[in-house]
């Protein structure tokens, strides 16, 4: 495979209860690992990537499992950083029919949050990196993660190593302190090739344009793209996805990519009847994206692609997408569903 | 809140097969605690009403698990009795698809069944109390609980306790001894101010109208309803769910309510695309119904409010609805699936 | 019931991913039994016939669990040898939505596979059954399993049982080593009266017709039939299901079967909507087919009571189908879903 | 083996907490089957004998489950009757330390106990037994039981079945209605060849002896088997084990046989230091000293045989001993205790 | 029973890895409620005594189960507040051998921690309460809940609710922040009638004693306990347990207390050879003892239940002691320990 | 830490019975990896070692689930070769009491036993490292691996890498094919430094001595030794544990390790009361001598941490000493067992 991507983020422990039930219905919890750039760095590395997480956890037996877990799945650990303060959590009851998935997050006072930017050193930590990627909940986080992910991109920039930017904007994370999600953000995509976002992420940066809003969200995420391209330079590619919920486990979705050069590619919406797991469907399509950004495919195919694995992503259970490539393939060219043996 | 509602009938264990099994397929139950009553009394509690149980469990390790349960909820049940005899039982194998969910009744001599109506104080247990609801399914269960539900309704509509009744009939509980359901369960709908009820429940008591019916399924409720408008002075409003199942785990549910005025409110059906526990939806109605009329709201609201608690209930786990009041109102507006975080 | 059948084939071990995980994604793994014939002998025990288990397992905890598992189900399983050797095993990662299950054969070197067809004494074995039943898995594992359904056919015929055959093809196993399945499987064919197999099936041991296929499944199945009938004169009656995936959880399944006379009987296909495992389908529509033709139903009622069985299996956990013949025939009838109570 | 053994007694359903908790302090039930008799039933057939289950169960998918797992470990169960009614459960909770278990029987009114003794036609259930197995617990039940298990022995007697007794005194039981258990058991006693018993049950039929009792257990148990072999010419041997316990996982069992002839044999009792599940530990004494009968050993073997039984039935969850007849024969011989690989 | 009882304390989610794994071992964490007051509570609720739990919990789905789970087991929630902030959680690797039980705190910025003193009403909080109940966890936690703690002593002597006070000292808790024990915990000590705690508890408020140490540990505790009645006039007895560990699995456990008018009562070490659960079980010593006094009965055998209580406590899984008042009166009085049925 | 460690051996999925149940009791296995070797390799990286695993795995889901597990704990697990072939297996039921543990291996024509001995490079796959660890299981698995084995001691003396070698006689796997197990061992202790053997795997070499062994397993541990020691001039240490087992929970667990120069350590025998999981405890063993060995500590430091090793291990479930240095540490400095916290 083509270089080494590093991603740098929270990772997080996902405390679920178990099938459909409410949170503690019944006393148990079923434990996953999570984290949006854990997720596409797993992902990545299912599918052959050299990949290696950069971040801090918590010097303790969940921060241990964490890092256990991310190198079950091929992702290298080494440049972690163990530090004292506590595990990220967020406990999850997923829903079914018309009764949401519910989250509650239990991040505060994390051993990632109140890590000093100051403990990174960006250049050893890319050295050798092709890529780093990145998303709009780290610098949310606080001002310690806010001037971190600062310092990474521009650090990588520097260096030449390629930077992937995924919005991922959380209204509550922005709340709890004082930070301006448009200063911050900001420098983020201005240092990035792609970014993963829609027209929301796009308006929280460049504000929101004058005039009514185009009819479409195909035609708004288009001309939100076009503002960034003109407002970040570097910026080549954005894509997102494109979802419609019937009901909890029954959703379409589908993809757009627009281009510098003015294209916009589409994937028409799939239908997805009895999804298992929502979470990191997002990010499972970024790590589809970027397979084949990496790999030099052309844009439709990596779109293709990345749609693919954001559906079926939505078919196993955890953040985390444990298909391989061939998995992905195998949607992308419609093989029969009937069972392999 | 409104006032005290309690609650008089049996408590049952309720004994599943894990997942789609059938009963035994593997060596283990999962244990819930229902009961028509208590299913609308836990739903009214985490409605924040203070709801209060009423009647007779066994002596033992089961009955106390079965109060601790209600209790857990916010059910208050220091006037429930403990007596001999054991604890009513069903075992439950969940169907999928075009098979059946199989409900197993072991409810033979519980100690609900077999506690005698003069064990009952219905002046001290209904001191308070703004509302008392029951349902058929105790008078179906022998003389001793048919009088204990004839006394309730007595000394309720003595003391200005408003009286709700749910229909529930049982064939198969009457055809176990020799009760007339139309003799005994007359009285109890005499007291009703509100009856959960379809035309079958009306045609029980009043006995099956001459000539044809009518086309329709809300045309026949419409009719029976007038019958016991009629019939029962008293009664000033019945409702009811209508239920069009094309497999297992996919019904369309809509609802129904008839006023003593002439009204006919009506929910259009909701699609249920992949339900979870089909058990006690109606008891969920019927909680949300009383929600709506306990705190004064016109009856399409309540109507709706009742529609909306019914469905969510198909995607709760256990015969309890455990969904709380925002909730329900989520669903009534139409607020968006994805997950809430 | 008419006359004792017996099942000649491997018993398997399945051990599955719990719910829809990838396999080892947690650390466990859910046993059941399965294997093609013993599906068929376990459903038509439940249908209440007298069946016996025929075949060879391993002599150790497994074996001997795997022979308790039949016992259980009411199969005989007293003539089953007990050899050195290994259990044949499977390990299954049931899919979802667009992620198709996989199933990953251990069963190299299986005290099955491995048992000499002179073991067999099939005067002995086959003394008392009216019918046999077998499949195309069993010579497709070797030179020695080859042989001993050979004989197990040709004592059959010679002694007045009927043959039941069911084609499954697998061309993996027969990949496996130099065995030529068209000389093979037509000994079985020739003295098979019902053969459960499509075209496919068909064109293994007669090749492939020249010239265009017709342009539909039905027609091309109906084509096969015929030029069965001529190649086998013993044969009567050749079934097989229909089945379109729309996802892992959706299909639609319908059911042919052609008649020596000509006949052509189809049962349109039914939506599986939620399907719970879909593994030992086709094994329980071929009981249902059998159930029928052993009790000398005409073969519409036999076919639709075959598929409805198909059907039903979708909706039972493991490879069995325990549904009794009650349960076949409320779905053949059209019953109501609602929860049996 | 040496001739067919049949167990007449009840089935019954085992309902147990997880691990060491309290009844429902978890909301999961471990379910297993049980009955004195069939628990000796089943460790027989272990041990390769024929082996044949008598009574009723209730005619649903408990009774069919609990016949299904004795067929599982090689009962033959076709001569058990179905009948409605329900099946008898018991709820069991393992203690420890110091922390008792807790068996809550929910038996009442099961089919086992409301089947006619008229029902059994006992010619045809004895025809080719060599053996009658039954306890003290039958007819313990209530009068049609009570009656059964006398028609059993009677026709035992006259057709030269011989009887095994296991006194199995309960007297809750006997509580629970007006039997006389002295009248009643003696018949039993009067023609059983073996009783498993202790002196406190040969007390209850003759009555406890005028002055002090003797200063040890098994001065005791000698006098009581003095005055037993008087009372009861058939009778030949009597077993019983004897049991100390320092907390609820750690006992120490050993075990006395007296003979007709005045002997005495003894086995010293063995520490039992980590019990698994103590429930069944006297059925599986029994059935190991039965098995050294029927195979004609003498009778320090076969006590010593039983004791090992005895012994390691605490070692294995569940009321049956799933050991065989090697794994017991190790224990007797001291056989060494790592791993065996 | 005699007077409303209040404990005053934090209510904790406890995580722990099934049996004997170490965390995240495997991906599954069993969840229970504690808390040292809570523990108290729950236990004297269990032997029948009104109790009332005061506090603070997260306003969120894990403080509502917290306070579900205290409800279900008999404890008045209605007075604890619910505020913003996190659950406090610990997770639990219980050990095995010579492998110790690890305990990881996650309780920074809790709720409870973080609400202000200024937010209770002591004089309403205690109104019908005739005892306190608080420990050294509390005042541990930060200047907060060390205000609280003092103001809930000072308005329970000024309204005469007796005060029982466990030490409990966590010098790790101290360590994170610049709280003085000695300052903070003595108006504690000064308002308690009765105080759990041994020489170690009295050595931190008083400072130790000049000169060597007695010999042995109930001379220490003695010696402590004399200091303790002379600097704190109110306090009457001063009680607690021994414990030798020969293993994780095997303590052996004996009780002191002391009284104010010299009095030295002692209950010998028993062994408990097999302990499934040792959290919580000073807090069931406590609550055994408290329930003794608040009986009246002499200090004798307030003790030997408490000790009692203590001893079954490590019998029973979770950090509540659930057993009731025979329970523990049967190991006072050395009942025997066979299966109770 | 000083210097690289390889582990070549096979990986292995153990298939465990839930609890103390037998194979199949009840329809789950629990799955764990392991192997002798890896075993070593997983402990020795939790100690902090630089480990690098070699060998083949199957190439499928389960093979790469295996190397997941070894990534997870901290093992490099790049050099490790995919190939064609099934996983080897064992499914283990563990015993109670006196009811031994079973294990029934499944490792019939693994990928591990059938890779050709051609396919591993030694000189790379030995470059870097300074300990090559492996055992008498691989070998003794047939010819090819066999070889594999010779090869890589060859190459380790070559290139100067120490190589530590533990006998892990096993007469079952040498009977199955007609490798002579003396002249196989025979040059794997000739290149060994360090052996983990007591007499017998001595003596499976070397022959038996004749005459009559001396009185105790230390003498005859001891002489064994001198022989070795005089047979292989590069061997410097033999170490072993002792066991003597009262059940198959309660082993004495002690430790002998004979130096060349005649020295003899001892490491007096401790209670292992509560055995969790007997199975690894040698090769944590040898883990933890190793340990101290490539460290540079002294002999007698180095067995006692060992030793401590291997009885922790005892109290961890599963196959790997999840224990690291810290907790050894404690036990062979006599640390108290109360709950860390």
């Amino acid at each position: 495979m083509s270089g080494r991507i590093v991603c740098f983020g929270e990772l997080l422990l996902r405390l679920a209860a178990p099938g459909r039930e409410l949170l503690l219905q019944s006393p148990a919890l079923e434990v996953r690992i999570g984290g949006a750039e854990a997720n596409v760095g797993v992902s990545l590395a299912r599918f052959g990537h050299d990949v290696g997480m950069l971040g801090t956890v918590a010097d303790n037996a969940l921060g241990r499992a964490a890092l256990g877990e991310l190198r079950r799945h091929g992702v290298d650990t080494r440049a972690v950083r163990m530090a004292g303060g506590r595990m990220g959590l967020y406990f999850l009851a997923t829903g079914a029919g018309h009764r949401p998935s519910e989250v509650l997050y239990d991040r505060a006072a994390s051993a990632f949050a109140s890590a000093p930017a100051s403990g990174y050193d960006w250049d050893a930590l890319l050295r050798g990196a092709a890529w780093l990627h990145l998303s709009g909940v780290t610098p949310a986080l606080g001002a310690a993660t806010a001037a971190a992910a600062a310092d990474a991109v521009r650090a990588a920039v520097a260096s030449g190593v390629r930077v992937s930017f995924d919005g991922n904007f959380r209204p509550k994370l922005w709340a709890a302190w004082d930070g301006d999600p448009a200063t911050i953000l900001r420098p983020l995509l201005e240092g990035a090739e792609i970014a993963f976002a829609d027209h929301r992420d796009i308006d929280v940066v460049l504000g929101a344009e004058a005039g009514d809003p185009p009819d479409t969200h195909e035609q708004r995420f288009a001309r939100a793209a076009r503002r960034a391209f003109e407002a970040f330079p570097r910026l080549q590619r954005i894509a997102c996805t494109t979802r419609v919920q019937s009901s909890v486990e029954h959703h379409a979705l589908g993809a757009l990519m627009a281009t510098r050069g003015g294209g916009l590619h589409r994937v028409e919406p799939r239908e997805l009847p009895a999804i298992v797991d929502r979470i990191g469907g997002g990010d499972a399509f970024a790590a589809g994206v970027l397979h084949g950004l990496v790999l030099g495919w052309d844009d439709a195919d990596s779109l293709r692609f990345g749609h693919a694995a954001g559906c079926l992503k939505h078919a196993v259970p955890g953040d985390f997408n444990l298909c391989d490539a061939d998995d992905v393939m195998a949607l992308v060219r419609g093989e029969r569903l009937d069972v392999k043996r």
